[in-house]
């Protein structure tokens, strides 16, 4: 793990941790990647929860509740895809905390990545390298499409670097809710 | 990620490619390195369908199924636990492949990690390193308590490498229902 891994991970677990918010990850092709830049700071489950590695469809239907029509209309890595993933998790997570099983916290945050990481799995107006981002928040569901060279480990840590500057940025919104 | 992190990942990778098997992970402590080791190898979808980053209770019992009993009985480090967790996701694998939402392969593998990765959280009887694993696969599930030295990021690679080395060794029995 590298010294920018950490501190984008930081940056991420301050601007939670100063808003007394949660978060919750849902991760495709960076397969855990976030999660673990994550855990790797000691004191992060004061303020991130875990999520789903939803690496298969399977797993994107199954713990997420992302609908097979979307996956059949728009295909795995799309936005649409990436916004039923950060809201299914957004909601799992506001009904488990509401059940009691956790610390109730001010607001909660979660975040989708799904994308083709290579060096298979480039389709037409797809290529390798193409990966769908989705947070959730108080200001709803916002959902960014980029594209990313280099080589499968160069596609997962940018789009991890890309998925926490993100978290980031909205973090430090005066009001969350826009 | 070091070179005996891959070979790790690779080897248990080729057990499951070898047996025509899919696996999903459920991560406490290690937050998702073992499924970020994992997804490092291009083709992984191949035998891997993700799984689960527990680090929180909420997400234990929310997407495991893990007993809130179980939970306030023996703690989330025991190796009670880690078998709800490996045997919870296990059949919410076997429940989404016989759904039809996946490959259906000749078996299915669940692996489970929750431990204390410190430097904080250690309690009588547990100290900091002390990490619960379980297996679920044709032989059923099976469980093991270890203790590990070094710091956050020792412990949390150290189990990373147990776990996998604990699964590929299962992968080798000949007969894998033993």
């Amino acid at each position: 793990m590298k010294r920018e891994d950490l501190l984008a991970a930081l940056a991420a677990g301050f601007g939670l941790a100063s808003r007394n918010a949660r978060l919750m990850v849902a991760e495709s092709c960076t397969g855990g990647l976030v999660s673990h830049w994550l855990t790797a700071i000691a004191g992060s489950s004061h303020w991130f929860d875990g999520g789903v590695v939803s690496y298969a469809n399977a797993a994107k239907v199954g713990f997420l509740g992302v609908s097979e029509q979307t996956l059949a209309r728009f295909g795995a890595v799309s936005e649409e895809v990436a916004s039923e993933m950060a809201d299914g998790l957004w909601h799992r997570h506001h009904q488990l905390m509401a059940a009691g099983l956790g610390h109730v916290p001010k607001e909660l945050y979660g975040l989708a990545i799904t994308g083709i990481a290579g060096p298979q799995g480039g389709q037409p107006g797809k290529p390798v390298g193409t990966v769908c981002f989705a947070w959730a928040g108080p200001f709803g569901v916002e959902t960014v499409r980029q594209c990313f060279a280099g080589d499968r480990q160069a596609v997962q840590r940018q789009a991890a670097h890309f998925a926490l500057a993100g978290l980031t940025a909205r973090l430090a919104r005066p009001n969350p809710a826009l």
